[in-house]
């Protein structure tokens, strides 16, 4: 290792993304994108963007993109943070509201950055356990001396808290900031979304992605809806680290897929109908499924441990997400594909089993 | 302010990027951006490029960007790291190898980051004054007790130090990581970058970007050129911030632009050939001019002092930078745009005076 790495950099525990191979052609199912193509503006974008503005600095407000954003979701510009990704947005997150030796209260297991963070934000983490039958318990959150962190819809679980529960955690801690990663909730239905409570909170920050639902995790592009001026501190804290976050392609094609409401419909109609077939499915062939809001399945067979049935799927040319924490070493998390890639799935689970 | 502010968060002392005007059309000297396109396969990209692979995640790892850049510098691709732009690159420097408390030392003035990046990481900033003629002065460097960042060519002054000058620093501190930002290297001739002395130090560590030379600074790409063991502890850092920092888009053009040597050539030339001439011609209107190694003129006049200069030009529709630091108030920085800008620019400098 390097020689020169700080304390702060010799203690960090980095973040495994899923694998993204180049090489042989896999179905794959393991990082939750989406399998359809963004708005089809996004396309025209293409095909009349100019090379030469490439040349200029993008706007570093994104403001034609924070407008677009607002309106979509009645919300002011000043409310609405833009990232190069969700995760880029929550580690600004971090370093604007959390301090060294805070605790930080978050479900366990959930999105593994939340540790991740709390390791190189040096903040005394608090995963708290799911429930036996893996989803939030409110009682947890309620009044607590730190910050707390929720995706909700939660991953791998795919199990998410309704909007009154959310409630619940942020009504009982005023003085804390409560950041609900709202990554998934375009699947989740209605009733799943914070968003009506950021009226009546000035202590919720609710998080969010273009990379799912709006089939842009190519491009990176993630959300952070707040007060105005917890928005304005991240805004200072980008200032401080690097103010043209977004790149002016992504701030345009950003802007294209929000203002597309009829596509976003559309996909997310398409990926809920093959969800529930292969949910359904799955457990005719004797899979343990948890119900899913999002756009992936907890799977797990009586059987076959997590990494073995992530195997064979991958000798078949089928790639999924298996785990290491103890809690979830059973299951499987799979991403909802194409009804063609899920007929392909099914057929290599039914095979395997 | 906000309520939740950390102490981190309340001490910051964010960068003011350059106006990025959207709404009357000035000609735009103010960012040192390349005023020609970037290499003309980023436009064929444009055309070819598929919509529906922006809904997948980039390469983490951005491998094929990495072999492009590592085959261009003669280098081996675990020897590059790239970021989304060069303060992303510089940020995680910063959280990789400096703790809080550390000093480090950086020319004043110079890119005003540094400053800022000293605050945000709780270092203990050594602003090293230049020299009268507002050269940096290499005895000021020799076995220091911090970490040394210097751009070379400087900015805002746009002189640079010589290869033997950057190594006498890096020879003298063999225990502290010595950070040379050549941002503007390729306007500086031969003999100025310091990548041939990567073979003997393993305490210095280069980086540059896309945005000056290579006209992509709408796409976000800069990089960091090192041993492998510093870049691997850069990568570190990154799949602890975010793995997925540089877009899909932004890494094929970028693999594109720095394949084209002969583009960068040219872009290059008649920058240099501009800037001469208007080098010369300003001096001839009474102005002081540095000799400029890089895409800008650092000029100041008798009379008019720095900001009532850039106002009056502002009035004329051109916009050019000017300054608070108070080395520089008489002074406007003026990045080299086309030959007919650059005519518009003297013309208006011109009935000024």
């Amino acid at each position: 290792m390097s020689r020169f790495l700080s304390r702060h950099g010799a203690k960090l525990e980095p973040y495994v993304p899923g694998e993204q191979p180049v090489e042989r052609r896999y179905i794959k199912l393991n990082t939750n994108e989406c399998p359809y193509p963004p708005a089809p503006g996004v396309a025209r974008l293409l095909a009349e963007q100019k090379a030469r503005e490439f040349s200029l600095y993008p706007d570093p407000e994104a403001k034609a993109l924070r407008q677009a954003i607002a309106e979509r979701y009645g919300l002011r510009s000043d409310e609405v943070f833009v990232g190069n990704g969700s995760d880029e947005v929550l580690a600004f997150i971090h370093m604007a509201f959390f301090d060294p030796g805070d605790s930080v209260y978050f479900p366990d297991p959930s999105y593994g950055f939340y540790g991740v963070y709390a390791k190189l934000f040096h903040l005394n983490p608090h995963p708290v356990p799911l429930a036996e039958d893996f989803t939030v318990t409110v009682e947890d959150y309620l009044g607590v001396d730190g910050h707390i962190l929720i995706a909700n819809p939660n991953a791998p679980t795919g199990l998410a808290l309704g909007r009154e529960q959310v409630e619940r955690i942020v009504q009982s801690n005023p003085d804390h900031l409560v950041i609900i990663d709202e990554a998934y909730v375009d699947f989740a239905g209605d009733g799943v979304t914070s968003l009506p409570l950021l009226d009546r909170f000035d202590n919720l920050m609710v998080v969010g992605t273009f990379s799912k639902s709006r089939s842009l995790a190519g491009l990176r592009l993630g959300y952070a809806f707040s007060r105005r001026q917890h928005i304005a501190a991240l805004e200072r804290m980008k200032y401080s680290f690097h103010p043209y976050n977004v790149n002016r392609f992504t701030q345009q094609a950003a802007a294209i897929a929000v203002r597309d409401e009829s596509h976003l419909r559309q996909v997310v109609g398409k990926i809920i109908a093959t969800r529930e077939r292969c949910y359904r499915r799955l457990q005719e062939l004797g899979c343990k499924v948890l119900p899913s809001s999002t756009n992936f399945l907890f799977v797990s067979h009586p059987v076959l441990k997590g990494r073995e049935f992530y195997e064979k799927l991958r000798e078949k040319g089928i790639l999924v997400r298996c785990f290491d924490h103890p809690r979830t070493l059973d299951y499987i998390r799979v991403s909802i594909g194409t009804d063609e890639d899920m007929d392909a799935f099914l057929g290599a689970v039914e095979e395997t089993l």
